[in-house]
């Protein structure tokens, strides 16, 4: 069977010449929206947007992990869905390191004092020894662990699930009744709280004035899960009373931040505008192809989203 | 037989406090230079500056890897010198990790940004399949290659001496005749650039023009060793005409730096003043209170410095 292929990326011309030097069986490729289209690439919002001029789509690969816009329950689910995944990891595992470096590391300090012609000397502070909590060990979360078991740290993870590995040193899991005990047991005593899990129910403000109250008063907080886990005003809150030393995010309840978010002045905080890890085409691309092979099979798909559970 | 300590360094209660805690046999702990001093602890320069009033000074243990100030050649040198290795490999390597991430990821860029309430999603890069150039592969160049390794990066190694290492990837050696074409060839095709080498009449001005030319102009060049392994006037050249696209310097030929140097305003060039690998001295008692061990029984000491050689 023939399928149509179309691109709905910034990067389409990079997708486009990765995909067809690899000369996919069956395979053509769609410059626009056409009835005969059954395969769609690209970002979850722009395929939205095309759903309504594709009626014979059976395959969507995200180059994202999130698909929030696809879930939306007035939309159709006559397709199969698979995310990006396995290929974030690493990068995310660089990004999480990078800031934990410019904290511990006192990176902004000596920028200033060399902006001032000042020789600012002074020791800084190391990742070894440190605390690292991990707020969803999935594939990520798990190569964020074994990152910071290499630079020394120790490893608490919070999970649902009942996975273990030989790189996470203790695991918290919620409790039957309450998550919330469990979740300020977690956060306690951490050096660093990091956020990787993915927008459900269950994490909506799961980082909320209790679990921020729980750490001590030189934690840095990190998001890189997605936005709404974050409780906002909790953690304006927290960082302008000094309850906690820093916060980086990545991620946030609304993209791009609202111009008047009050984020934008809040002391402390570092923000990075969702880029932890980028989707890079020649790594999508590899999974697409992948995917693509056992589709024209009419085999199973790798990392096929639920619409209900929403990952 | 007795011996009596001096602690010469910035930390000194932090040291006295590792060392009473230790309870050494037939140490004791002066308070202030005397003669039957037969130990210094302490900080090169202070060390040199108290030469004279500790005429039974049979041990120097430097808290600090360079020990130049005590290896003029007017200064004594009956006496054991042993420096501190061993325990800068690690807080070196997140170093250079911290800066390249900086770099890759734009870190500054993503600062600016938020300063001036402006989203700036746009992708960063990434360390997996960059080429790192380690100048100098001792033990601390080796941390440095395993790090690097764990992201994924591709390790060259030049040196003098003709050990290997699975962390490296390909070695280069100085030619018996002329070191420059192979110093060039080692710089061809690097993405970063990275002095570890200590101060030795061999190392002197290693990264010139000829090194900075032979980089790429998308190159950073990172300067952990000692200041005068670069040639601080090809540097400022190769940043002011971007024949490279960035310099880290944590060390420098004449330190502090002095306040009219070039560097203060040199463009894409940041500055840590020699704060890259800290002595912390939980570490370096560790090393003194092994040393002395052996000192107390006559045995030879690790880490001894060759007055001649320099390191």
């Amino acid at each position: 069977m023939r399928h149509k292929l179309l691109i709905l990326a910034d990067d389409e011309n990079k997708y486009r010449a990765l995909i067809e030097e690899a000369r996919l069986l069956n395979l053509e490729l769609a410059m626009k929206p056409a009835p005969d289209v059954d395969i769609a690439l690209g970002e979850p919002s722009r395929v939205k947007a095309a759903l309504g001029s594709l009626p014979a789509l059976a395959w969507v690969q995200s180059i994202w992990a999130g698909v929030e816009p696809l879930l939306d329950p007035a939309l159709r689910r006559n397709y199969i869905l698979t995310n990006a995944r396995g290929v974030f990891g690493g990068l995310m595992s660089e990004y999480v390191i990078g800031y934990l470096l410019l904290h511990e590391r006192r990176v902004l300090q000596k920028l200033e004092a060399q902006k001032s012609n000042h020789w600012e000397g002074s020791d800084t502070g190391t990742l070894r020894g440190k605390t690292i909590g991990l707020l969803g060990v999935g594939s990520i979360g798990l190569e964020v662990a074994r990152t910071a078991k290499f630079f020394g740290m120790r490893v608490h993870g919070y999970t649902w699930s009942s996975e273990s590995s030989p790189d996470v040193d203790r695991y918290f899991h919620p409790s039957e009744s309450d998550r919330l005990p469990s979740l300020q047991d977690f956060a306690n005593g951490l050096d660093y709280l990091v956020n990787i899990l993915p927008n459900t129910n269950d994490t909506r403000k799961i980082v909320n004035a209790d679990v921020l109250n729980a750490l001590p008063a030189h934690a840095l907080v990190m998001n890189v899960g997605r936005g709404p886990a974050v409780d906002e005003s909790a953690l304006i809150e927290a960082l302008s009373r000094n309850k906690i030393a820093a916060a980086v995010l990545d991620v946030f309840e609304r993209e791009p931040l609202p111009k008047d978010h009050p984020f934008w002045t809040t002391p402390n905080l570092l923000m990075t505008f969702h880029s932890a890890a980028p989707s890079l085409p020649e790594d999508i691309t590899k999974l697409f192809i992948e995917n693509y092979k056992s589709f024209d099979k009419g085999w199973p798909l790798k990392y096929q989203v639920d619409f209900e559970r929403g990952y």
